[in-house]
C-alpha cells in the first residue's frame, strides 16, 4: 500500500455492499433521516442479468416506499405458469397451466421481473433524493468491534471501527479512511467479508448446485415463451422466466462433469452460452429455440443452500441478504429475501438511533429473518426434489409434478405468507378480535372510503414505510350510541399523558404513531367524528360512490361491531391486536416500552425534534374538521 | 421601439400562448417530432389559482400521453357532490349527496383538481423531454397570412409571417424576430391577439357574469368541506371545490353594483377577498368559515359565454381554447375544453405535416370543436339558470335543484359523452357491427387479456396518443374453423399492396397504423395466431388468471362472434367500424386517402423516414411468435 494520509470520521450506520439488500437498507435509513453511508467495492452497479424475480410482497414493500410505479413502468409482469412434461412421442407436452402466483390476498397477484441493475437504480434514485450516494469503489480492509459492554450498550457510542480503502483515487492521494460507526450492516454477498471477519459460519448442505443462466431474445416456436415455464423432460429440465423488453431468461441445471475441472473448481472454459442453449434445446424438444441477437448476459450460478449460524454480533454488526443465506435460483426467492431482510431491519435501527427503543429491539431482526431463511431453505429442498425428481408421465404415476410444487408453495414463494412469530414486537394474545388478519403477517390490502370526501383509500397506502406505528382503531358501529360513547371515552383516554400516545410529549407523538379510525358505518349513513388524535383520516367500511371499490372491510378482517385496535408495525406487519378499550395493553406493547433504559425518554425527545417526519399530503388535515359533526 | 437587428427563421408550427391549450398543442406536436415553437408574453407561468378542475375525459387524455400518474400524485380527487338548499330555520340544510361525476363508462369516475400552474408543469416537463421549451416573455407584434392560393395549398409553404418581440432581452440587444410558419395556432386567451388580427368575432350573449373566486385553507364547521358543493340559499349562492393539499376554492356570483364602477368597468378596489368571504358566509349560514392562513389566490372572474364565428383562417392560422370560446366557471369546463381543442388538433397537424393527409383534414378541427363549444354554451345557460333560479324548498316545488343539473349533465360535464358528428374522419354507417360503442365518441376503457402472457391490458392504453390509427380487429370466434379461415384471408389481404396497410411501403406502415387483434376466445381455450401485421399484441375476451379483471369485452362493445374492425383515431375517438372482411371500405376511410393530392404519397414516405416513431415496450414483439401455433 502506498504511503497515504488517513482521515477519521463518525457515522451512525455504515452499510457494506450496494446490492439489493444494502440498497434497501441505505434507502430506508436515508429516507428516515438517519446518518448513513453505503460503500461498494465494485466500480459501477451491475448492468445486465443477475437476480431479477420480484415477488408480490416486494411489490407491496416498494409501494410502501412510494416507488412501486417504477416497477409497473420498467418490469415485465408474469401472470401465467405453464408446465411441460414428457409426452408420448419422446418430446415434451404441456400438461397444465396455472396462475404464476397463488396468493389470493396479494395486492398485485403476479410476479414481476427486471434485471438487477434496474431494481438497484430505483433505490439509487430514491436515495439520491435524500442526498445519499453509493461510495465506490471502496472496500473495507479491517474491522474491530469494541468488547466493552458499557460501550456496546450505550446507544450513543460508536463501537465499530472500520478501515476503508478507496480503490478509485489516484495513487498518492488519500485512499484510506477510518470510520467509527454505531452500526455496521454487512450486505456484501455470499462471500461476505464482514461475515468472515467475525467467524460467522454458514450452515446447511454442502452440495453446490450448478446452474447455467442465460438472458436472450429468443426466436422460438415454443408457445409459452412469455409465460413462466417449468420444463421437465427425459433429456433434462429447464426453467423459462420472461424478462423485461423481449428478453427471456433460461435456467438449466448442469452436471458437475460439464462444469468442474479435475480439482472440483468451475472451469468456465468448459461451458458457454452455447452449452446452456444446447441443454435447453434438448429439454425443449420438439420445440426449438435460437437467437439472432447478441446474448444479453449469461453466467454459471454455483450455489449451496445455507444459512449463517447468526445474523448479528452484539447487535452492532449485522449481516443481511446473501451474506447470511443462499438459495437455489429455482423459486426466484434470493433477492426478495435479501430486500425483505433490510426492510425488516431498517426501521428497527431507526427507532434505536432515535432513542425510541433499546438496542435489544435489534434481536428481533435475527429472530424473524433467520427463521424465514431457514424456512426458505427447507422449501427450496422440497422444491428442488420435485424439480429434479422423476417426471410424472402417463406411464408413471409416482413421479412428481411442478403443478404440485407451485400450488403448494404459492403463499410462501409470493412472500405474502411470511409469518413472524411472537416476540417483543409480535403479540397474538388478542388475535380473536380481528380473527381474519394474522398477527405477524403483513397487513392485507383493503379499500376503505375516506369519510371526509368519499375517496377510496387503500389501507396499505395508509401504512407506508415511514417508521411510524399505525394504530388502526376499528371503532365498530358508531351509529350505536353506547358504542359511540366508548369510542369517545377511548379518544379522551388516549390523550392522557400516562398512555402511549402522549409519551413523547404533545406534538411529537405523530412522528411515532399514526392513529387512524375506521368506522363500520356505510354509505349515506352518519359518519361520526372520532375525536382521536390524527383521526381526521377516518374511513368508512363502505363501497365508493360508484360501487367500484371498497366495502366489507370489517368482515374481511374479522372485526365485529364492537371494534378492535390493530397495530401495524412500521414495516407493514401486524404487530398486535387489542380489544377496543384496552389502552394499558397497548401502552405495554408500543414504544418506547421495550426494555427501555431509564434515561431513554430524554434521548427520544431530543432526537425527535431533529428529525424530519414525512407527512403524506392529506386533503383532510383540518384543524377543525375533527369537531365538525357530520349530520 | 429601439433600433435593433432582426433575424428571420422558419418553423412548421408556431404556438402563441402557453396556457393549457397552447401547452397541450406544443407538447403533442413536440412528442410527435414536429418542428414546433411556443411563445408566451408572460415572464413566468402562473403560480397559484386560475383554472383547476380536471374532468374524467381529460384524465384519460393525460393517460394517453403517459402522464396521468402526475395527476394521481399531485391533484386532489373529488368523488362526492353535496347539495344545500334553504332549510326551515333560515339557514341552509343538506338536501342531497350524489357522485360528483355521472359517467358510468369513465375509466376514472371522479373529478380532480390541481392549480393551473401544476397542470402546466406536467406539460412543460413532457415538452422538455422532447427538447421544447416555452420562449418567454415573447409577444407577437404583427402577423400576415399569404393570400396566394397556390401558396396556401402547398403543404411545404410557410404562408404565415409573424413578427415576434422578445420583451426579456436587454435594451439594445436583438429583440425582434420574423418567423415564417407553416401553421400558427393562437392559444392566447379570451382577449386573443391572434383572433383580433383576423377580425374573428365572438358570438353569444353580451351579459358578462361576475364571479368572485377565492382559494383558501378554511377553518369551518361545514361538514362537506372536502366535497364539491352547490349551496343555494335565500342569501345568495356559492360553490365549493376541494383543492389539492388543504385548499378549498369558493366561487360566489357577485352583483354588478358590487363590482363595477360608474363606467361599467371592474373596480377591483370595491371587492377583495374579504367581500367574497362575506358573501360566502351569508349563503353558508348557519355554518361558518374563516381562515387562519394567508389567502392563496383570489380573483374577480368576469366572463361572457361566447364562441367565435370561426376557428381557422384558411386552415393556416387556427385558434383554440379561450381564444375561441369562453364559459362561466360553474361546471369547471373551460380548461378541459381548451386542452381537448388542441388534443383534437395536434394529430391532424402532424398528419398534414408528414404528408399523410391533405390540409383540408384541418377543417374537421373547427367542425368538431366549435360544435362542442356551442353545446357547452347551451349547457352552461341551462346550468346557470338552474344555479341562479329560485331555490326549491319544502314550500316551493317549482324551483330547481342542483341535483337535477348534476344528474342531467353528468355525461356532458365529464367530457366522456363528447360525440363528434360524421365527417371525413367519422363514419358511422356500419355502427351496428359494434353496436355498443358509439362512433364519434372516445373508445371506452376495457380490459382484455394478452394472449401471449395472460397479462390484463387496458384497451385505452393500447390506443395511446402516438399519432397512429389503431385498427382493432375483433376476430370473432376463432375456434370456429370457418371464422378462423376468414380471419386468415383478411390477414393475407391486408398485406397486399393495394390495401391501406401497405400504402406507405413495407416497414413504414407501423408508423401510421397499429393493427391489434382481439379474439373472442376465453380462458384456457386455444388462442390462435392472427397472422395480422403487428398482431403479436393479440388479446383474449377473457378474465385474468385471478378473475380480478377482464372478460365480457365483446358483449360490452356489442360485437358478435363474426367480429368487426374498429378504427380508433389517433386522439382516441372511434372513427369508424367496419365488417370484418371489408378492407375496401377501410382503404377509403384510412389515410392517406382523404382528398390526397397526386404527389402526396412521395412526400409521405420521405417524411416518414425522418420521423422517429415511438414503440411501446412490448414484451411480445417476437419475430417468430406469429408463427407459433398455441396448441
Amino acid at each position: 500500500m502506498p504511503t497515504s494520509l488517513t482521515k477519521e470520521s463518525d457515522v451512525d450506520v455504515l452499510v457494506v455492499g450496494a446490492g439489493p439488500a444494502g440498497l434497501m437498507c441505505a434507502m430506508a435509513l436515508a429516507r428516515a433521516g438517519v446518518n448513513v453511508r453505503i460503500i461498494d467495492q465494485r466500480p459501477a452497479k451491475v448492468g445486465a442479468g443477475q437476480a431479477d424475480g420480484i415477488q408480490p410482497r416486494i411489490v407491496e414493500v416498494f409501494q410502501s416506499y412510494g416507488f412501486a410505479d417504477r416497477l409497473f413502468k420498467e418490469a415485465v409482469q408474469v401472470h401465467m405458469a405453464a408446465f411441460y412434461n414428457p409426452g408420448p412421442n419422446g418430446g415434451i407436452v404441456r400438461t397444465g397451466r396455472a396462475p404464476d402466483v397463488t396468493a389470493p390476498t396479494a395486492r398485485w397477484a403476479f410476479e414481476m421481473a427486471l434485471h438487477q441493475g434496474g431494481i438497484e437504480q430505483i433505490f439509487l434514485d430514491s436515495m439520491a433524493s435524500n442526498g445519499v450516494e453509493v461510495e465506490r469503489p471502496v472496500t473495507p480492509t479491517a474491522i474491530e468491534l469494541s468488547q466493552d459492554e458499557s460501550v456496546l450498550k450505550d446507544p450513543k457510542s460508536h463501537p465499530v471501527k472500520v478501515v476503508l480503502h478507496n480503490l478509485g483515487v489516484p495513487e498518492g492521494s488519500l485512499d484510506t479512511e477510518i470510520v467509527h460507526a454505531k452500526f455496521l450492516i454487512g450486505c456484501d454477498g455470499a462471500h461476505s467479508w464482514v461475515r468472515r471477519q467475525f467467524g460467522i459460519v454458514m450452515e446447511g448442505e454442502q452440495t453446490d448446485y450448478i446452474w447455467g443462466v442465460l438472458d436472450l431474445i429468443p426466436d422460438t416456436d415454443f408457445p409459452d415463451i412469455r409465460n413462466r415455464c417449468a420444463v421437465h423432460s427425459h433429456n433434462g429440465s429447464c426453467m423459462i422466466i420472461p424478462r423485461e423488453g423481449d428478453l427471456v431468461r433460461l435456467y438449466v441445471q448442469l452436471a458437475d462433469k460439464d462444469v468442474l475441472d479435475g480439482k472440483g473448481r468451475v472451469d468456465k472454459s468448459k461451458v458457454g452460452p452455447e452449452t446452456i442453449m444446447e441443454v435447453a434445446n434438448k429439454s425443449l424438444y420438439p420445440y426449438k429455440m435460437s437467437t439472432s441477437h447478441p446474448i444479453d448476459w449469461w453466467t454459471l450460478y454455483i450455489i449451496g443452500q445455507r444459512v449463517s449460524n447468526k445474523y448479528s454480533v452484539h447487535e452492532r454488526v449485522l449481516i443481511a441478504g446473501d451474506a447470511c443465506h443462499t438459495h437455489s435460483p429455482k423459486a426466484g426467492q434470493g433477492m426478495n429475501a435479501s430486500m425483505n431482510d433490510t426492510h425488516n431491519l431498517a426501521w428497527k435501527l431507526t427507532h434505536v438511533l432515535r432513542g425510541w427503543a433499546d438496542i435489544s429491539l435489534l434481536k428481533t431482526y435475527e429472530f424473524e429473518r433467520r427463521k424465514y431463511a431457514q424456512d426458505l431453505i427447507n422449501f427450496d429442498k422440497k422444491f428442488a426434489a420435485l424439480f429434479s425428481g422423476k417426471p410424472r408421465t402417463d406411464d408413471s404415476d409416482d413421479g412428481v409434478s411442478h403443478e404440485e410444487a407451485f400450488q403448494t408453495f404459492g403463499l410462501f414463494t409470493s412472500g405474502i405468507g411470511v409469518h413472524y412469530q411472537p416476540s417483543a414486537i409480535v403479540d397474538d394474545r388478542h388475535q380473536s378480535y380481528a380473527s381474519k388478519i394474522l398477527i405477524g403477517q403483513r397487513i392485507p390490502p383493503h379499500i376503505f372510503i375516506r369519510a371526509a370526501d368519499s375517496q377510496p383509500i387503500q389501507l396499505q397506502d395508509l401504512c407506508p414505510s415511514d417508521t411510524r406505528f399505525k394504530v388502526l382503531v376499528f371503532t365498530g358501529d358508531t351509529t350505536n350510541q353506547l358504542q359511540l360513547k366508548s369510542v369517545k371515552t377511548l379518544a379522551e383516554e388516549m390523550q392522557k399523558p400516562e398512555h402511549f400516545y402522549q409519551r413523547f410529549g404533545h406534538g411529537n407523538s405523530s412522528a411515532v404513531f399514526e392513529v387512524l379510525a375506521i368506522s363500520s358505518a356505510t354509505r349515506w349513513s352518519r359518519t361520526t367524528p372520532m375525536y382521536l388524535p390524527s383521526s381526521d383520516l377516518t374511513g368508512r367500511n363502505d363501497e365508493d360512490m360508484y360501487k367500484r371499490a371498497g366495502g366489507g372491510g370489517y368482515e374481511a378482517f374479522g372485526v365485529d361491531v364492537h371494534g378492535a385496535i390493530v397495530v401495524v408495525r412500521p414495516d407493514g406487519y401486524v404487530g398486535t391486536v387489542a380489544p377496543l378499550g384496552n389502552l394499558e395493553y397497548l401502552d405495554d406493547f408500543l414504544p418506547p416500552s421495550w426494555r427501555r433504559s431509564p434515561n431513554q425518554r430524554f434521548i427520544g425527545l431530543i432526537t425527535l425534534r431533529l428529525i424530519t417526519v414525512q407527512h403524506r399530503d392529506s386533503p383532510s388535515r383540518y384543524t377543525t374538521i375533527r369537531n365538525a359533526c357530520d349530520t
